[in-house]
């Protein structure tokens, strides 16, 4: 995916439209927030085996909310001049750290709430 | 960015730990909205000037927070079988199409909310 | 419930901090949003059964969420003047209207994706 | 507020739906998050002076979330046995000792950041 194409393509969007003034981090990051929201609701009342198959309805509904998602996620980087790739290859290695096989089989606890 | 290297490197981490038991899109939905609003938890005392110069620590959380939600949000779409990439630019267009430059100039409001 | 007597203890904990300046209603629905997703953390790798029965430690932190989310809602109708009862009943008589009985037995879809 | 009238009013609403197998636990918890979602999203484009003068739709709609909130937060109290009266003065308790007056004035920050 060629992530800064899309961050142009999404700044452009915005200063054609003289958005940028509505584009704080703050308001990127509640507006990212409401998406990822949009995103639950499609699930809220489904149980666990009705999520994993939605219906073409649901699944037009979801395409839209993860693409709101990724775009919000993107701008936003790009408001802050953020590495989206570094900032998740440097949290990868985080984890692997902070979940060690062993420990964590099985238990989606995570690693400060073991209580060991 | 590699997101299928990403999304096959989460769906490893997941498949080592027993974590694909927890990994229902329902449940994603769920951790991809709790890390978004821990990204929101960073900015909400803060006014819109504060929020575009964080400090060191708070850029550290912001970094760490992005990299969460992106994913959660590629774990997602990889359970599903959701192509981000597609679904970006469909939105893209449709945007284009419902926010019209000549209406949407300097004015937030969602176009269902232009009243015209 | 006094919420009256909650209210009142709630803005002279702000006003006693200099929090006041803090307390816009963008902010407060903020604060109440993370609170929200708090709540939601506790449960996201539950699965229905294990929902309905928390242990100590997790009804714990169960009885602080819902006390900060309770808090924040109370402080935002104060800060804009809302009267939180009369928005319920309010709420509670278009609840009856738009999800009749014979209509929505059994169903949790929202009355307008019912598509009759 | 008499609370316990309001939770048994819920309460039937959902009886009468069969509504009660979706009232789970986490699935209240979402829906409540979900509508604390909706009332962000009338302030993400708002700066903060402008939250504090609503118009007369967003006024409608803010009661109708506020309204919505609070039913879903009772509803989950309800269904865990919650004292939701009891846990805010447990809280109010707690909120002051770890937010003293002489070193929280005019700070935000939470406790735990304070750095100190």
């Amino acid at each position: 995916m060629d992530i800064t194409k899309i961050q142009n393509q999404l700044q452009k969007f915005a200063f054609d439209r003289d958005w940028e003034q509505f584009h704080t981090p703050k308001n990127l990051a509640m507006a990212l927030s409401v998406e990822a929201s949009e995103l639950v609701e499609i699930f809220q009342w489904l149980n666990a085996e009705e999520s994993n198959s939605p219906n073409q309805k649901q699944t037009e509904e979801i395409n839209s909310e993860v693409a709101d998602i990724a775009m919000y996620l993107l701008r936003f980087c790009s408001v802050l001049g953020i590495d989206l790739e570094k900032a998740i290859e440097s949290k990868l290695e985080r984890n692997a750290e902070k979940y060690p096989v062993n420990l964590s089989k099985g238990n989606a606890q995570k690693y400060n709430q073991r209580g060991d």
